[in-house]
């Protein structure tokens, strides 16, 4: 059996890669500077033969793997994503699930680092791991599993709403795997490794593969765009807002309205996945004006209908000579729109267009979904112009864990 | 009707983007310097507030659609790629075929400059093409609605080989439209603007999405990985070489063995399609020497396992103080290898990974399929050490017809 990473963990960081690549001092060292650019560390300098960080790409960059906080949800993201959910295996108790939380952690080490899990028949393809994140959750069945009295009342599936048409293909799930990167490569091969190393406690249920712009198609911080075209992720909380803890992180304490122990959720948060098609045909037939007013926002850059730019305040109270409304009442971002400070989300979508359907992978994390995605959701499933052309056919949520450190394991505090 | 975008062509080349986009000015500046750098047109200096061409990012570069071949044979690699198969409709005749063509052909000068084709809604998406390049090719059944007498006998489903295990789900077509981009954004556009206005022509057959290393994550020029870990494209015909032309566009002229009038092909090519699934789970359990003796090949590197680097040429005699070849007999190089320099492909395959399946869309461009891709797999299939691991699901084979000037229709020869 494997043991925890440590070992490599205290090795001097680039070691193992630089040996397997065999290109090695150039993709060691690139991926050295690369890491250092991102955690703000200075580049090296100095030695005669350093490459020039930016001929070798961005593909030795890494994130830090661990913290308070899983990587993956408040870090910048990424071009590309694959959410993979799994059923756990009758057999897999306790004891398994500590066993299958080790050998996740150590993958997630292995894997974020580019040093590759010391079990990867193909450290080559670990080698670049262009600031992958893996970001693990767990559903309502393998909390059930650990103990029932630490379940969030939120952890569940969602109510179903009005117009919800889930097709029973991206639902649920005991166990999720969120694997984000730059690099479509680096993906796959993850992904891969966690189903292999997973496959003695879970079976794949589904996946879901997303994608934004190519890093470095446009400025770094440009807001994605949807396949319908629209700016997509204005406005949405910062990592930097002071609010932004009580939005998105668990604190751990019991609510007045639900008695379950969370305190294993402290620094976890709550993830709300739902696939979103779109009816692009129909859509496409719709004129400009009436696309825009549709959202509330400009197809041209994402300025609200009442003016300014991208970042400018929508105003919802501006008339136009006629005495209508600029932002129509029941356009998008009108409805979704919250008083409530409390009661809003932090949205990290995507796009996918794969076998024949196009649509939004859409994802926000919070707190509790029951105070913030579900009353929004009600309000836009009761009347949004977007409805026309947007049909919900796929749900989950997940208890996304809180981070480790280093030696330790995910899941520790929910196995205690 | 649309008539030629031959306006477009004479119109200052970013003029309808800058205004479409909003962003405008930064965003319209960007792709031309980007087209520039391309073209190797210095980038434009001594305005004030000209934006650093880095910071707009790649998406702005454009590669001409015109010319003697199409473009996206024999231009460098890009990381995405989207292969769309289409059947004609039964009432589709040659005058609909010129008209299919000649949208077709605008639509390929839209969004391939970025300036997007005019009835396209949503232009702020083709607005970044990022090195978006649409070929076109054509099946035996389109041929043969033109004209039998001007179908080569290459233009056929390919003959069977005794491993195919073809699913008919990615097997041949009349047309097929290949979208390679750097940006997956820019290709899911162009996918859904070229089915949308082919839709009254044909009917979409299959698509197959190919990806290799993001741009920018790996030094330019790197050879591609596959998902099994190789360094995959090492020993092929470089648009360089002398020969590239004789092994890759066809000249038009008839063959002795074929007496089909193929003039309109003269600056076409032949494309071979194969979806080749991978059994990475039993490939992952193979020792490293094995599978690199499979190939022939190392994995750190792809160096010849006689030495030298990557580039090295692969000493086929050498042997071991055992006397035993140190590149198999049966390994995957040995077997492709020709020695006659005639029977050569151009190959250009791209990963793919989706529901549950990976492998290579493995895919290569030659004068005659019958000459050059037929007698390699039929080594391969006879004795591959490599075949264990991988199985053919998919084969199509195309004419890619040859390039068009501005003013000009594709496939403007055939329906002559
Ligand atoms: C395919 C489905 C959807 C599309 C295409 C879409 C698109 C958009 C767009 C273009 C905006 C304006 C720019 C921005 O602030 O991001 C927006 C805003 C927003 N959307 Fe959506 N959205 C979708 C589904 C949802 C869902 C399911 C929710 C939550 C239940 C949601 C919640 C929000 C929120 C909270 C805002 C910001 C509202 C504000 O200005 O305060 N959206 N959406
Ligand atoms: C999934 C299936 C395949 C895999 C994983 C694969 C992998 C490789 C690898 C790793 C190399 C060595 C590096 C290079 O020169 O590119 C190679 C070489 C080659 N492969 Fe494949 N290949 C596959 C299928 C095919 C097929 C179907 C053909 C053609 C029928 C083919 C033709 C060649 C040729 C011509 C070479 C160069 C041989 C030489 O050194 O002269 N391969 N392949």
């Amino acid at each position: 059996m494997r043991t925890p990473g440590t070992d490599r963990i205290d090795a001097p960081r680039f070691g193992r890669r630089a040996l397997l690549t065999g290109g090695a001092a150039g993709a060691g060292l690139g991926a050295a500077l690369g890491a250092g650019a991102v955690l703000g560390i200075p580049a090296l300098t100095g030695t005669e033969d350093a490459p020039d960080p930016a001929a070798a790409g961005f593909g030795g960059e890494t994130l830090p793997c661990h913290g308070a906080h899983q990587a993956g949800v408040a870090t910048a993201p990424t071009a590309h994503a694959r959410y993979l959910a799994f059923a756990l295996r009758p057999e897999t108790d306790r004891a398994a699930l500590a066993r299958m939380f080790r050998i996740l952690s150590d993958d997630i080490e292995g894997l974020a680092s580019g040093e590759a899990p010391l079990a990867d028949p193909e450290p080559e393809l670990a080698a670049r791991p262009a600031r992958l994140t893996i970001t693990v959750g767990v559903g309502p069945g393998l909390v059930d599993r650990v103990d029932p009295a630490r379940r969030p009342a939120w952890l569940a599936p969602l109510p179903s709403f009005a117009r919800d048409a889930l097709d029973g293909r991206h639902d649920g799930g005991d166990l999720l795997c969120l694997v984000q990167a730059d690099d479509p490569l680096a993906i796959a091969h993850a992904a891969r490794m966690l189903a292999r190393d997973l496959r003695s406690f879970a079976e794949p249920l589904w996946t879901q593969q997303g994608f934004r712009r190519a890093r470095g198609a446009e400025p770094a911080g440009t807001t994605m765009r949807n396949l319908m075209g629209q700016v997509d992720g204005t406005v949405n909380p910062s990592p930097e807002d002071p609010d932004f803890a009580d939005l998105v992180w668990c604190d751990g304490r019991a609510s007045a309205s639900d008695a379950a122990d969370v305190s294993w959720l402290a620094g976890g948060t709550a993830l709300v996945l739902r696939r979103i098609r779109m009816e692009l045909d129909t859509w496409d037939r719709v004129d400009r004006p009436g696309r825009e007013q549709t959202i509330g926002r400009t197809l041209a850059d994402g300025a609200p209908l009442t003016g300014g730019t991208e970042r400018s305040a929508a105003d919802f109270d501006a008339r136009t000579p006629h005495g209508l409304p600029v932002i129509p009442g029941y356009a998008h971002i009108r409805r979704a729109h919250s008083e409530d400070p409390a009661e809003r989300i932090f949205r990290r979508s995507a796009n996918y267009d794969a076998d024949g359907e196009a649509g939004l992978v859409f994802a926000c994390f919070q707190r509790d979904p029951l105070r913030q995605f579900v009353p929004i959701q009600r309000r836009l499933d009761e009347l949004d112009l977007l409805n026309e052309w947007v049909t919900h056919t796929g749900s989950a949520v997940f208890a996304v864990l809180p981070g480790f450190a280093p030696g330790g394991v995910l899941g520790a505090a929910l196995l205690a």
